[in-house]
Protein backbone atom coordinates (compact mmCIF):
# COMPACT_ATOMS: atom_id res chain seq x y z
CA UNK A 1 0.00 0.00 0.00
CA UNK A 2 1.30 3.35 -1.43
CA UNK A 3 1.14 5.85 1.77
CA UNK A 4 2.72 8.43 -0.15
CA UNK A 5 1.60 12.05 -1.06
CA UNK A 6 2.82 14.69 -3.06
CA UNK A 7 4.78 16.96 -1.22
CA UNK A 8 6.39 20.23 -1.69
CA UNK A 9 9.28 20.99 0.78
CA UNK A 10 10.81 23.92 1.83
CA UNK A 11 11.92 25.76 5.10
CA UNK A 12 12.40 29.26 6.72
CA UNK A 13 15.55 30.43 9.18
CA UNK A 14 14.84 33.03 12.07
CA UNK A 15 18.77 33.90 12.89
CA UNK A 16 18.59 35.38 15.89
CA UNK A 17 21.60 38.26 17.28
CA UNK A 18 20.15 39.12 20.72
CA UNK A 19 17.19 41.22 20.39
CA UNK A 20 17.64 41.39 16.19
CA UNK A 21 16.44 39.25 13.94
CA UNK A 22 18.10 38.32 10.17
CA UNK A 23 15.11 39.50 7.47
CA UNK A 24 15.07 39.92 4.05
CA UNK A 25 13.28 42.07 1.84
CA UNK A 26 11.82 39.60 -0.80
CA UNK A 27 11.12 40.68 -4.51
CA UNK A 28 8.82 37.96 -5.51
CA UNK A 29 6.24 39.50 -6.77
CA UNK A 30 3.72 36.49 -5.88
CA UNK A 31 4.97 36.82 -2.48
CA UNK A 32 6.94 40.36 -1.34
CA UNK A 33 7.87 42.01 1.31
CA UNK A 34 9.83 41.78 4.82
CA UNK A 35 10.18 37.81 5.79
CA UNK A 36 12.81 35.92 6.89
CA UNK A 37 15.12 33.87 4.62
CA UNK A 38 14.37 30.37 3.19
CA UNK A 39 13.78 27.84 0.26
CA UNK A 40 13.42 24.45 -1.29
CA UNK A 41 14.49 21.78 -0.09
CA UNK A 42 15.76 19.82 -3.31
CA UNK A 43 15.06 16.18 -3.82
CA UNK A 44 17.63 13.79 -1.78
CA UNK A 45 18.46 16.58 -0.08
CA UNK A 46 18.79 16.40 3.96
CA UNK A 47 16.44 18.85 5.54
CA UNK A 48 19.60 20.41 7.79
CA UNK A 49 21.66 21.03 4.60
CA UNK A 50 18.92 22.34 2.70
CA UNK A 51 17.97 25.41 5.43
CA UNK A 52 21.92 26.16 5.67
CA UNK A 53 22.18 26.03 1.55
CA UNK A 54 19.06 28.65 2.08
CA UNK A 55 20.31 30.91 4.44
CA UNK A 56 23.69 31.16 3.08
CA UNK A 57 22.19 31.86 -1.00
CA UNK A 58 20.52 34.55 0.57
CA UNK A 59 22.24 36.41 3.37
CA UNK A 60 25.92 35.15 2.63
CA UNK A 61 25.82 33.87 5.97
CA UNK A 62 26.76 30.35 7.11
CA UNK A 63 24.52 29.05 10.20
CA UNK A 64 25.03 26.32 12.30
CA UNK A 65 22.70 23.69 14.77
CA UNK A 66 19.06 25.25 13.05
CA UNK A 67 16.45 24.30 15.34
CA UNK A 68 12.99 23.22 14.43
CA UNK A 69 10.31 25.35 16.19
CA UNK A 70 7.51 25.12 13.90
CA UNK A 71 6.05 24.04 10.74
CA UNK A 72 3.38 25.87 8.15
CA UNK A 73 1.80 23.57 6.18
CA UNK A 74 -1.26 23.71 2.81
CA UNK A 75 -3.14 20.77 2.58
CA UNK A 76 -4.24 20.76 -0.79
CA UNK A 77 -6.93 18.41 -2.71
CA UNK A 78 -3.65 16.56 -4.61
CA UNK A 79 -0.44 18.14 -2.85
CA UNK A 80 0.89 19.68 0.59
CA UNK A 81 2.91 22.35 1.25
CA UNK A 82 4.91 22.16 4.00
CA UNK A 83 7.25 25.34 5.42
CA UNK A 84 9.71 23.67 8.48
CA UNK A 85 10.28 26.67 10.31
CA UNK A 86 13.77 26.59 12.12
CA UNK A 87 15.80 28.92 14.71
CA UNK A 88 19.39 29.27 15.10
CA UNK A 89 21.76 32.09 17.01
CA UNK A 90 25.05 30.39 15.78
CA UNK A 91 26.30 32.23 11.80
CA UNK A 92 29.15 33.06 10.79
CA UNK A 93 30.55 35.22 7.43
CA UNK A 94 29.12 38.14 5.80
CA UNK A 95 26.56 39.67 5.26
CA UNK A 96 25.27 40.15 1.60
CA UNK A 97 22.18 39.94 -0.42
CA UNK A 98 20.61 37.88 -3.52
CA UNK A 99 18.55 39.09 -6.71
CA UNK A 100 15.96 37.60 -4.10
CA UNK A 101 15.79 40.89 -1.88
CA UNK A 102 17.86 42.86 0.13
CA UNK A 103 18.69 41.49 3.83
CA UNK A 104 19.90 43.38 7.10
CA UNK A 105 18.99 42.87 11.43
CA UNK A 106 16.17 44.07 12.41
CA UNK A 107 14.83 44.51 15.91
CA UNK A 108 12.43 41.68 16.34
CA UNK A 109 9.35 44.24 17.98
CA UNK A 110 9.91 46.53 15.29
CA UNK A 111 9.24 43.70 12.56
CA UNK A 112 4.87 45.05 12.93
CA UNK A 113 6.05 48.12 11.21
CA UNK A 114 7.91 47.26 8.33
CA UNK A 115 5.97 45.85 4.99
CA UNK A 116 5.94 42.35 6.07
CA UNK A 117 4.78 39.17 4.39
CA UNK A 118 0.62 38.30 4.90
CA UNK A 119 1.44 35.43 7.63
CA UNK A 120 3.98 37.07 9.47
CA UNK A 121 2.00 37.20 12.44
CA UNK A 122 1.33 33.60 12.40
CA UNK A 123 5.15 33.08 11.91
CA UNK A 124 5.91 34.75 14.94
CA UNK A 125 3.78 32.74 17.06
CA UNK A 126 5.19 30.18 16.06
CA UNK A 127 8.25 30.94 17.26
CA UNK A 128 7.71 32.02 19.98
CA UNK A 129 4.91 31.08 21.81
CA UNK A 130 5.87 27.14 23.22
CA UNK A 131 1.98 25.74 23.08
CA UNK A 132 1.62 26.52 19.19
CA UNK A 133 3.34 24.12 16.85
CA UNK A 134 1.63 24.43 13.65
CA UNK A 135 0.28 26.54 11.09
CA UNK A 136 -2.62 24.19 9.18
CA UNK A 137 -4.42 25.24 5.95
CA UNK A 138 -6.84 23.58 4.13
CA UNK A 139 -9.26 24.90 1.62
CA UNK A 140 -13.06 25.47 1.75
CA UNK A 141 -14.04 26.50 -1.83
CA UNK A 142 -12.21 29.21 -3.21
CA UNK A 143 -10.18 30.12 0.05
CA UNK A 144 -7.89 28.75 2.56
CA UNK A 145 -8.91 28.29 5.72
CA UNK A 146 -6.21 28.41 8.68
CA UNK A 147 -5.63 27.02 12.26
CA UNK A 148 -3.02 27.73 14.67
CA UNK A 149 -2.21 24.46 16.05
CA UNK B 1 7.18 23.56 -12.62
CA UNK B 2 6.60 21.05 -10.21
CA UNK B 3 8.77 21.08 -6.98
CA UNK B 4 6.94 18.28 -5.20
CA UNK B 5 8.77 14.78 -4.28
CA UNK B 6 6.69 11.91 -2.90
CA UNK B 7 6.85 11.67 0.45
CA UNK B 8 5.95 8.99 3.37
CA UNK B 9 4.70 11.42 6.27
CA UNK B 10 5.07 9.90 10.02
CA UNK B 11 5.74 10.81 13.56
CA UNK B 12 6.68 9.66 16.81
CA UNK B 13 6.27 10.88 20.57
CA UNK B 14 7.91 11.24 23.58
CA UNK B 15 5.36 11.70 26.22
CA UNK B 16 7.32 12.28 29.24
CA UNK B 17 6.27 12.56 33.10
CA UNK B 18 9.48 13.32 34.99
CA UNK B 19 12.32 10.83 34.84
CA UNK B 20 9.62 8.31 32.48
CA UNK B 21 8.63 8.62 29.11
CA UNK B 22 5.88 6.23 27.65
CA UNK B 23 6.74 3.61 25.89
CA UNK B 24 5.39 0.61 23.68
CA UNK B 25 7.01 -2.62 23.16
CA UNK B 26 5.78 -2.98 19.17
CA UNK B 27 4.75 -6.48 17.84
CA UNK B 28 5.40 -5.24 14.22
CA UNK B 29 7.64 -8.70 12.77
CA UNK B 30 9.35 -5.74 10.43
CA UNK B 31 10.36 -3.57 13.28
CA UNK B 32 9.81 -4.60 16.89
CA UNK B 33 11.03 -4.05 20.09
CA UNK B 34 10.67 -0.90 22.63
CA UNK B 35 10.09 2.54 21.16
CA UNK B 36 7.67 6.00 21.24
CA UNK B 37 4.56 5.86 20.19
CA UNK B 38 3.33 7.25 16.78
CA UNK B 39 2.20 6.23 13.32
CA UNK B 40 1.27 7.94 9.72
CA UNK B 41 -0.40 11.07 8.98
CA UNK B 42 -3.01 10.66 6.38
CA UNK B 43 -3.79 12.80 3.27
CA UNK B 44 -5.23 16.51 4.38
CA UNK B 45 -4.66 15.99 8.03
CA UNK B 46 -2.60 18.26 9.67
CA UNK B 47 0.75 16.95 11.46
CA UNK B 48 -0.19 17.89 14.98
CA UNK B 49 -3.82 16.30 14.75
CA UNK B 50 -2.02 13.31 13.72
CA UNK B 51 0.58 12.85 16.58
CA UNK B 52 -2.28 13.66 18.79
CA UNK B 53 -4.27 10.76 16.97
CA UNK B 54 -1.61 8.11 16.86
CA UNK B 55 -0.56 8.58 20.82
CA UNK B 56 -4.73 8.21 21.81
CA UNK B 57 -5.06 5.33 19.46
CA UNK B 58 -1.62 3.70 20.68
CA UNK B 59 -1.64 4.40 24.18
CA UNK B 60 -5.22 5.63 25.40
CA UNK B 61 -3.43 9.09 26.37
CA UNK B 62 -4.78 12.33 25.07
CA UNK B 63 -1.72 14.57 24.79
CA UNK B 64 -1.72 18.35 23.91
CA UNK B 65 0.96 20.89 22.90
CA UNK B 66 3.43 18.43 21.33
CA UNK B 67 6.89 20.26 20.10
CA UNK B 68 8.77 19.17 17.02
CA UNK B 69 12.29 17.80 18.62
CA UNK B 70 14.15 16.51 15.34
CA UNK B 71 13.20 14.58 11.85
CA UNK B 72 14.32 11.61 10.90
CA UNK B 73 14.22 11.09 7.25
CA UNK B 74 15.31 8.08 4.25
CA UNK B 75 16.02 9.68 1.35
CA UNK B 76 15.69 6.96 -1.36
CA UNK B 77 15.67 7.12 -5.34
CA UNK B 78 11.99 7.72 -5.58
CA UNK B 79 10.64 8.78 -2.28
CA UNK B 80 11.77 10.58 0.97
CA UNK B 81 10.13 8.77 4.32
CA UNK B 82 9.72 11.45 7.42
CA UNK B 83 9.56 11.04 10.93
CA UNK B 84 8.72 13.91 12.49
CA UNK B 85 9.40 13.38 16.23
CA UNK B 86 8.04 15.54 19.00
CA UNK B 87 8.06 15.67 22.60
CA UNK B 88 5.45 16.67 25.27
CA UNK B 89 4.64 16.51 29.01
CA UNK B 90 0.88 17.40 29.06
CA UNK B 91 -0.88 14.26 28.47
CA UNK B 92 -4.45 13.08 30.09
CA UNK B 93 -6.22 9.86 30.75
CA UNK B 94 -5.98 6.08 31.05
CA UNK B 95 -2.91 4.42 30.19
CA UNK B 96 -4.27 1.33 27.36
CA UNK B 97 -1.86 -0.62 25.07
CA UNK B 98 -3.61 -2.00 21.52
CA UNK B 99 -2.89 -4.43 19.08
CA UNK B 100 0.25 -2.66 18.21
CA UNK B 101 1.79 -3.81 21.74
CA UNK B 102 2.05 -3.36 25.54
CA UNK B 103 2.57 0.36 26.89
CA UNK B 104 4.21 1.39 29.98
CA UNK B 105 6.13 4.07 31.79
CA UNK B 106 9.60 3.98 31.64
CA UNK B 107 12.45 5.23 33.54
CA UNK B 108 14.59 7.09 30.54
CA UNK B 109 17.86 6.19 31.79
CA UNK B 110 16.67 2.32 31.70
CA UNK B 111 15.92 2.43 28.21
CA UNK B 112 19.23 0.71 26.72
CA UNK B 113 19.22 -2.31 28.92
CA UNK B 114 15.38 -2.99 27.68
CA UNK B 115 15.45 -4.74 23.89
CA UNK B 116 14.91 -1.28 22.28
CA UNK B 117 14.46 -0.99 18.62
CA UNK B 118 17.57 0.07 16.39
CA UNK B 119 17.46 3.49 16.10
CA UNK B 120 16.29 3.91 19.29
CA UNK B 121 20.01 5.51 20.57
CA UNK B 122 19.94 8.04 17.65
CA UNK B 123 16.21 9.26 18.45
CA UNK B 124 17.45 9.70 22.09
CA UNK B 125 20.53 12.18 20.36
CA UNK B 126 17.57 14.02 18.66
CA UNK B 127 15.70 14.48 22.06
CA UNK B 128 18.30 15.21 24.01
CA UNK B 129 21.13 17.18 22.46
CA UNK B 130 20.48 20.99 21.20
CA UNK B 131 22.77 20.97 18.35
CA UNK B 132 21.48 17.59 16.48
CA UNK B 133 18.42 18.31 14.32
CA UNK B 134 18.01 15.43 12.05
CA UNK B 135 18.91 11.65 11.47
CA UNK B 136 19.63 11.37 7.78
CA UNK B 137 19.68 8.52 5.30
CA UNK B 138 20.49 7.85 1.88
CA UNK B 139 21.11 4.76 -0.01
CA UNK B 140 24.83 3.25 -1.24
CA UNK B 141 24.16 0.36 -3.09
CA UNK B 142 22.37 -2.08 -0.99
CA UNK B 143 22.58 -0.10 2.16
CA UNK B 144 21.55 3.26 3.92
CA UNK B 145 23.75 5.53 5.57
CA UNK B 146 23.09 7.51 8.15
CA UNK B 147 24.48 10.95 9.27
CA UNK B 148 23.15 12.80 12.46
CA UNK B 149 22.66 16.82 11.66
Amino acid sequence: MDRTEKVELTNMCIVRDGSRVLVLNRRDPNWSGVTFPGGHVEKGESFTDAVIREVKEETGLTISCPRLCGIKDWCGEYSRYVVLLYQTEKFSGMLKGSEEGDVWWEELENLPNLPIVDDMADTLRLLLEEDVGELYHWPEGEIWIKELK
